[in-house]
């Protein structure tokens, strides 16, 4: 019996589980590593954020959804290093694994531009660790403001600033704004958590600078009439415990708020370099790996990269998006190449991206859609949208929790999954902060409203 | 305006809530003050620990369910003295609330009957975090042993002991059971999951020690039908990395096991020891604190001590048990009470406990069940089971996704929350602990069933 082709995919995001899913019937054996036990549906990763989803809603477990897959493994692994020239993935538990053929789709991380202080105030959400925590940096910000008297204070308590103005930091501001006006509105005693304060800042003249104009503009309006403040053309100076400097055109400006959230730039982890290195590949300013029309690097016909870590250019030479869509098809090309190569078939076609169009979500039944070149807005592009992301939940039981909580959710604006849990260190020390301000008596100045 | 009365509710258990909430109408001012901002439903928390269900559906926010409780506010914070003289409850952060009636409802947590060394080997589940840990734990251990070749160390990873055999040991040796033979039947190449071990250990004689005799014997039956090892009459003399040394009738024993779960005892928080000293109240073994049969502490007439923190008397002089129900009827009473003296009333008649009955879920379908006298096991007992668990968890939203969450995998055995999440220090270090067992080319050794 001759030895089967191996295939390593390091990666279990869109680009890694849909390669994986595509050597489904493929006479190879598919190793798919990944650091967590899960596939995680990044794209909701905002309602784990704001507490309307559960992270086990938008999670899969690999192995769950690769049980019946039996030419596949799931190893779960964090890959360390890769030698592209004997063909083998080394892991940081000491394990060494060979292959024939490797698809890298390790993904992105956020990236702070070389600030990496302002992780600590600015936390960003692309993990559910991350989301956890942004969760809990926005239900302990009104926790701490009811028990604050001085108004000052308390106003820089209740200002929540999201920089980055893409769709994250678009769908993040219309869910604060929507906890602050709805969720919340009869849940405290001293504050009103309509007072609230929702800034949404970016350097780009406009939000949602990947998107359409008209839709862009709509976008805007929504999130204003939510009570959304939109600060474009703003940039981040510092970010500190007390809040943000920024440079807008009339100079430099100080805003006192307790909760920033990074919805900034991303960058890829640091496997990216490690594999750039190794393979003397081009990158870009973000690190991203060149790859060529095939999603091989050059020289390495068995070695594909695919997703938010491959800089992919489109037959104009503009850089492919870091998008679900874009590594989900790369994924799916890099499998059929290799399966044509093992089954000694010509090489395909080059990769094209084929582009849907694009979706924010901007409040309750309110959204703004690009599908397929026809511009939507409001309820019409709200069902796009909740249709699009059910749809490509991975898991049934995800998609039947998913729709429950929404519909729950849009019918009562109660947010079921509002707990702040955990005691790490990393996390916000809620008794020391309100001892900081807090007098002993000043408790009980705070009286009931009747 | 004359001044309302001030009632202090310290926790939002069980005994807590409901004592919040039948002051819903009363002419007081009430605070509820716990650390959590969620009401937990404790009888689930295994469900959570064994990916079953998301902590965010059994959990509801405690502003959330009394927000509409115009007399309520509701207290973040830590308890960290009461001053039964001057009427005041001192909170870690420094603030000092006054209070006319004081409901102290705190709780329990686990008790490794002074071997504190054993909670890091086997963890217990009072808590979120706590069932969250469990969850990782096991979770973990079919990963290692995957990993690993050496059958004697691969069968101790794949080795689950619950000590303690009471309902939650009970429940939770049943959904291990049932992880291995059914969630994982095909997620795993290298192991069959079936061959895991799962181990049911109790110093007591039987399973299901307050259970009636017939109910335990059933309840044995089927966990052994499950295929969990039932060991009785067990002593536990130490826990560490490796596994435990246990007494039996026939001697000393060591048993290698890398999972080990503490279901056992349970003892009162740090509050309530302090709070003993300060009303020289007196207190059992366990710490719980007496209370006379109008639930107040001796010379503190409106002191009440509720739920797992009070020692209550039955009128044959047996302590009532560490429950809900009776958490529960205790924190009405008490409320009740403080409602009476405000209004000048005369005292109600002595609190007494209704039983209702007890519960355990073995498996997919069955159950044992005491309702009222009554003794049921199998499908029916589970049916009761499950429809009393879902009409005492506290909201809606969670009920619904609970019933979803539970006919999805009673259907398909998927469980939907199976995350391995978190990186603290305190988690399972799983490539530390591979790198001890793998060397790097046994990875390749491990090659796909086909």
């Amino acid at each position: 019996m001759s030895r089967r082709s191996k295939v390593i995919i390091v990666g279990g995001g869109f680009g890694g589980l849909r390669a994986a899913q595509a050597l489904k019937s493929a006479p190879v054996d598919v190793t798919l590593i990944d650091r967590h036990n899960y596939h995680l549906f990044q794209p909701l990763l905002y309602q784990v954020a704001t507490g309307s989803l559960s992270a086990g809603e938008i999670a899969a477990p690999l192995r769950s959804v690769l049980s019946r897959q039996k030419n596949t493994r799931v190893f779960l692994g964090d890959v360390q290093d890769i030698d592209p020239v004997s063909k083998r993935v080394l892991l940081a538990d000491g394990a060494s694994l060979e292959y024939d053929s490797l698809i890298v789709a390790a993904g992105s991380q956020s990236s702070y531009y070389g600030h990496e202080a302002w992780r600590e105030w600015a936390p960003s959400l692309k993990s559910v660790e991350e989301a956890i925590n942004v969760r809990h940096k926005i239900l302990y910000a009104f926790e701490v403001a009811e028990r604050i008297a001085d108004p000052a204070q308390r106003r820089a308590w209740l200002t929540f600033v999201i920089v980055g103005a893409g769709a994250t930091g678009v769908e993040l501001a219309g869910a604060i704004a929507e906890i602050a006006r709805q969720t919340l509105k009869n849940d405290f005693r001293s504050i009103d958590p309509k007072e609230a304060q929702i800034i949404l800042m970016d350097g780009a003249p406009r939000v949602l600078p990947t998107f359409p104009q008209d839709l862009a503009e709509k976008a805007k309006r929504s999130l204003v009439k939510l009570g959304v403040q939109v600060e474009t053309g703003v940039m981040v100076k510092d970010i500190d415990k007390e809040g943000l400097t920024v440079q807008t055109h009339n100079g430099i400006d100080h805003m006192e708020a307790r909760t920033v959230i990074w919805a900034g730039g991303v960058t890829v982890p640091a496997l990216g370099k490690i594999l750039a290195g190794r393979t003397n590949a081009e990158t870009d300013k973000g690190g991203r790996i060149k790859v060529g029309p095939d999603l091989t690097i050059a020289n390495y016909p068995d070695l594909y990269v695919v997703g938010d870590i491959a800089l992919a250019l489109d037959p104009n030479g503009t850089p492919l998006p870091g998008v679900a869509q874009v590594a989900m098809q790369q994924g799916t090309y890099a499998a059929r190449a290799i399966v044509r190569r093992v089954q000694g078939k010509p090489k395909q076609k080059d990769f094209k991206y084929f582009d849907k169009g694009s979706l924010a979500v901007i409040g309750r039944w309110s959204a703004v859609a690009d599908a397929f070149g026809v511009h939507m807005s409001g309820l019409p592009a709200w069902i796009v949208w909740a249709f699009i992301h059910l749809m490509y939940i991975v898991q049934f039981q995800s998609r039947i929790l998913v729709l429950v909580q929404w519909a729950i959710q849009d019918l009562t604006f109660s947010r079921g999954a509002r707990l702040i849990t955990g005691t790490a260190a990393t996390d916000f020390n809620f008794n020391q902060e309100l001892a900081s301000v807090a007098k002993p008596a000043e408790a009980d100045k705070s009286s009931v409203h009747m």
